[in-house]
C-alpha cells in the first residue's frame, strides 16, 4: 500500500521543462532549476551559449548537436543544445521528454525583456515556443544585465507565479515576468500590458586592424507610453510585472477597415 | 520654373525601403525592386547572406558589415548587410536614409509565411521592425520554396497593394502578404487573420565523417483552424492572404482573469 502511494504520488509530480537565453552555466538559469526543483521533476535543456536578442530564431539551415550534462549537484537532468532557446524548447519535447511537459520556464533573464523587448528576447521566444506547442509558460527577467547579478529576490516570487500557473487550465498560457532591479523587497505583483515604445539605436563605427570598417549596435529604449497599465509603470514603481502574452500576431483591429479597401 | 516644378515632383516620389530574408540575391528580392522601382526612389539594404528562420533576431553580440553593392542595371542604391533581416531595417534607417522611408517592403519570401510560421520568419521581421520605427511595411511571401519560383504572377497585385499602403496615413501599418503558389490567376485578395497552426517537428538525427551525432530540424504544418476568416484558408482557395499585423503581444484577452488570481 505504501509503495502504491508513493507512485501514485511521484506521477502526480509535474514535469517542468527550463531554458533560457544566456547559456546553460548562467546564474540566472542556476537560480530558476534551484526553484524549479521545489516544484517538480525538472529537465533543463538549455542553448550551450549565449543567444541574447536571438528573437524567435530557429535553426534551419545548420545542424544542431544536444549534449547530456552535469552541472551541480541538484537532482535535475540537463542537456545543452547548440541552438537557439526556441530550438532548445522543440528538441526538448520531440528527442528528450518522454511526455508533454506540465509548464516550462525560462529565464532568469540578465536584462529586461518588458515593452517590446518580448519581440527581440530570446528567454521569451522559449516561453512562446512551449506555448504554441499548447505546454503553459513563463518567461523571467530581471532589468540587471550583470553575470552577477541578484536574483536571490526574485526567488519566492517565481516559486508563487509558477505555483499559480501549474493550477491553470489554459493549455497555451503565456507569461512575460519581469523583475525590477536593485530591489530587496518589491511592492507585489501587477498585471500588466505591454507598454508602447522601441529602441532609439546607435552604431558605433570602428575600424579593424585590418582598416575596415565595422559596426556595433548599441542604443537606449524609449518609452512612449505612460499609462499604469504597463509593465513599464509597474517596473519604475518597484512592481513585479506580469504581461500575459499571444503569439496571435493579427492585428483585429485593422481588419474592418481593411476589408474597406478597393486594390486598383 | 521648370527646374522648380522637377524638384517638386522629385520631392514628392516617396521612398522604399526594400529587404528580404533571402539575401541579396535572392530572385523573390530582385522582382520587389523591380516593381518598387515603378513606384518609388528605392533603397536597398538585404542581408548578405540567406537568414530564413531568424525570427526577429538582431545582432547584439557580434560586430556588423556594410557593403555598397551594384547587383543589376535599375536605378536603385543597394547595400548588403552582414546581419539579420531586423538588423537591415535598423541600419538602413539609423545609418544609411536620409530621411524616414515612406514604405518598406521585405520578399518576396521564397516559402509560406502564412499563420504562425509569421513567428518564425525573417521576411516578416523586417516588415514589423519597420512598423516598430513608424513606418509602413509589408512583407510578401509565396508559398514557394524553390530558388527559380515563379514571381510573375505576384507582381501586380504587389504594385496595387504597396499602391494602397502608401496612401493609408496608419503609420506603423504592417500587412502580412501570402500568394499561393503554381496559380497562374489568383483569384482575388482575401484580408484574413492568422490561422491557429503549429509545426509537428521531426529530428532527423545523422552521424559525421568522425562519429558524433548530430540533428536536423525538419517537419510539417498542422492547420488546427479551418475558419473562412484564415490566411490558410484563403491561400487553399486560391487568393492573396492579407493579414494586419500587431506587436502588441499582450493577450488582452487574459488580463482581466489574471487580475483575479491570488498569489499566495
Amino acid at each position: 500500500m505504501c509503495n502504491f502511494v508513493f507512485i501514485y504520488l511521484n506521477m502526480k509530480k509535474p514535469l517542468i521543462l527550463v531554458t533560457n537565453d544566456d547559456g546553460i552555466t548562467a546564474p540566472g538559469l542556476r537560480t530558476l532549476i534551484h526553484v524549479m526543483n521545489k516544484l517538480g521533476e525538472v529537465v533543463v535543456v538549455a542553448p550551450d551559449s549565449p543567444q541574447s536578442g536571438m528573437g524567435h530564431a530557429i535553426t534551419i539551415s545548420d545542424t544542431l548537436y544536444s549534449k547530456k550534462e552535469k552541472i551541480d549537484d541538484g537532482p535535475q537532468t540537463e542537456y545543452s543544445i547548440s541552438g537557439t532557446p526556441a530550438d532548445c524548447v522543440k528538441f526538448a519535447i520531440r528527442e528528450i521528454l518522454e511526455r508533454k511537459p506540465d509548464l516550462c520556464v525560462s529565464g532568469i533573464n540578465h536584462g529586461a525583456n518588458s515593452s517590446i523587448n518580448v519581440i527581440y528576447s530570446g528567454t521569451m521566444s522559449a516561453a512562446i515556443e512551449a506555448g504554441i506547442e499548447g505546454i503553459k509558460s513563463i518567461g523571467f527577467s530581471l532589468l540587471d544585465y550583470s553575470w552577477d547579478a541578484d536574483f536571490e529576490p526574485c526567488k519566492d516570487y517565481i516559486e508563487k507565479i509558477s505555483h499559480n500557473v501549474l493550477n491553470q487550465k489554459k493549455s497555451n498560457l503565456i507569461l512575460n515576468v519581469n523583475f525590477p532591479s536593485k530591489i530587496k523587497q518589491f511592492k507585489g505583483i501587477k498585471i500588466c500590458r505591454q507598454a508602447k515604445g522601441y529602441w532609439q539605436d546607435t552604431y558605433d563605427k570602428r575600424t579593424s586592424p585590418l582598416g575596415k570598417e565595422y559596426y556595433w549596435l548599441t542604443g537606449s529604449f524609449i518609452n512612449q507610453d505612460n499609462s499604469e497599465e504597463t509593465d513599464e509603470w509597474a517596473l519604475e514603481k518597484g512592481y513585479v510585472s506580469v504581461v500575459p502574452i499571444s503569439y496571435d500576431m493579427t492585428s483585429h483591429g485593422d481588419l474592418d477597415e481593411l476589408k474597406k479597401w478597393k486594390f486598383n
